[in-house]
């Protein structure tokens, strides 16, 4: 049986392989010290990999649910269906694209006959998988453009980004991090500020990344961002999304939004990169997105998959928020595969068409 | 001999004890895993103890360079002397209170025969001590004043803070935390948001001292400061300083502006604690004050004493600047021994004088 190898996926910067009826993915819970290929070959364990962490990432979340529920289609019956849709549907609350996925998913095999329903959800999820690879790449391109803007010839250039939004966050080459590697493939020289991401650290995955591709980069903790934007040694910064509301105001990883702050008080670009699916047009603002509260020991353990330390006992009291709310007004433009939009509601308007 | 124990230190909120020719400390790298007690009994010592951060926090800093220097006075001679003020002078660079402490027990060894150095100079370093001890007590005094102005008749007052400032950092009850501790033997009631403090973890020690209080509290990541005030979870934030500059802008540990930041934004007052003695009013601005760089492995490596995670590889590109700088702008008014001030170079002035 073909069985993926770490080089297949780090060549092609993409974190899903998809064979015969399974998928493969990165186990990105032990990413960067352990690099265990972990087959995914039913619903149940699209559903533990999602819960986990194995896979995160709004848009790899959207596809590795649409797979998912593809299995699911394969293997079972109509309650076996719908059981996997409420299941997979309930593993994360924050991004939008989960809820597109299956809906899509969903609508195509409805449309069908059960003998036929099979092929089509397959189909739907390769779908999804291949369209946001195309959407990274069209994020790359209009996104080299905004960074080509903001080049001087007395250093390369300076962008901080924060958490991994880069090809193990998606199906391709990533949002943030795709005008990045599209720069890179340009010729533009450039430096990558890596922030941290407490708790779960996700700054080690993009550590990891940038590493693999040869792009020079810096890791600093998240509270170093104030004084490196008010030292000018950042000249833009640019994340990913998790949801983006019909105001323009984005749910992405706890500590965006001070990044965000830091970046107005000091005439610093703020940009956000996220492919359509991301935008969640029911939504009127940032207020009204759910916040996903997870298990403290996120915050109070770290391990690197060998050993483990224990910050705190189990009975201190922790609170773990993992997304809040940037406003529409502290984002200079949102890159999208369609194109490059203002931050507002009459700015993302023409994305909901 | 006398040997004090850790509840000696705990009972009475206190860093540091002094015996007959030597002082005990307590170690803040094990803490709050391992408690060790470390004596203190020649200025090398000293001097190791501030450069490892065993004793941290500003007027700590002060506390214990002035014994160190005292010490070299008991058993050295003249080259001694100034050998061990340089070495104690040039530990560490941001924090105000070592040079200042350092001239004080100098001025006056400087001022007697070579015979009477050692009684003068111990008793310097004991001053400087009661002295902070006691601006402690007037800053907790001055401090529960400001907080009583906050308290809601529908939840425990909600104050965050950063880094520790607690008597972990002091002679006596600490700067931002005086305030807390007066609050609470007041009777009002409140709750603690503690801020982990990456990349050495302070939020540590404060939750450790906290929860030896009984002080309610919770343990968040620095990146969820953004969110919980935009939720209007916390009612004021309340930090230490490390120098602040003629024209009221204060540095202080890395993260600190974030937090400032975040409350402009979403009105919420932002205090800070210091002494008379954290005041440069040789230094024009904070755009003036040198922020230290320390060692990459406080990032890369985390331990709690028995067992070591280190999250980056050696030969990763890391940045660790200790300090940021908060424009007086944001700040509302800092709490001294002397009263509450306006930050702002009209509002300080009166503490020059």
């Amino acid at each position: 049986m073909y069985q993926p190898t770490i080089d297949d996926f780090v060549k092609h910067r993409q974190p899903i392989i998809v064979s015969e009826n399974r998928v493969y993915i990165i186990d990105q819970t032990s990413l960067p010290y352990i690099i265990n290929i972990i087959p995914i070959d039913d619903w149940r364990s699209a559903v533990f990999a999602i819960q986990t962490m194995q896979i995160r990432g709004a848009p790899l979340i959207g596809i590795v649910a649409a797979f998912g529920l593809a299995l699911a289609v394969v293997s079972g019956n109509e309650e076996g269906i719908s059981e996997a849709f409420d299941s997979l549907a309930s593993t994360r609350p924050t991004a939008v694209n989960l809820q597109w996925a299956l809906d899509r998913v969903y609508r195509v095999i409805m449309a069908k006959r059960f003998e036929d329903r099979a092929f089509v959800a397959w189909q739907e999820a390769l779908a999804i998988l291949e369209e946001d690879r195309e959407q990274n790449r069209l994020i790359g391109r209009f996104g080299v453009d905004v960074l080509g803007g903001y080049v001087s010839s007395d250093r390369p250039l300076q962008i901080m980004t924060h958490c991994n939004a880069g090809w193990l966050a998606t199906g391709g080459n990533g949002t943030a991090l795709a005008p990045i590697y599209a720069a890179i493939e340009t010729g533009i020289p450039l430096h990558v500020w890596v922030s941290e991401t407490r708790p779960r650290n996700q700054g080690l995955l993009t550590e990891w990344e940038l590493r693999q591709a040869g792009v020079p980069h810096t890791y600093v903790v998240d509270n170093a961002a104030g004084l490196l934007l008010k030292k000018k040694y950042v000249d833009l910064v640019i994340v990913g999304a998790d949801r983006i509301a019909a105001n323009g105001d984005v749910a992405n990883k706890i500590g965006t939004y001070l990044k965000a702050l830091a970046c107005r008080d000091n005439d610093v670009p703020f940009f956000v990169a996220a492919p359509r699916s991301t935008f969640d047009f029911s939504c009127g603002s940032g207020d009204l997105i759910q916040i996903e509260e997870r298990h403290g020991d996120e915050i109070r353990v770290i391990s690197d998959g060998a050993n483990r330390v224990s910050l705190l006992s189990d009975d201190s009291v922790v609170s773990n928020f993992g997304f809040d709310i940037t406003p529409a007004g502290f984002i200079k433009s949102i890159i999208t595969d369609r194109g490059v939009f203002d931050a507002s509601a009459e700015g993302v308007l023409p994305l909901s068409m």
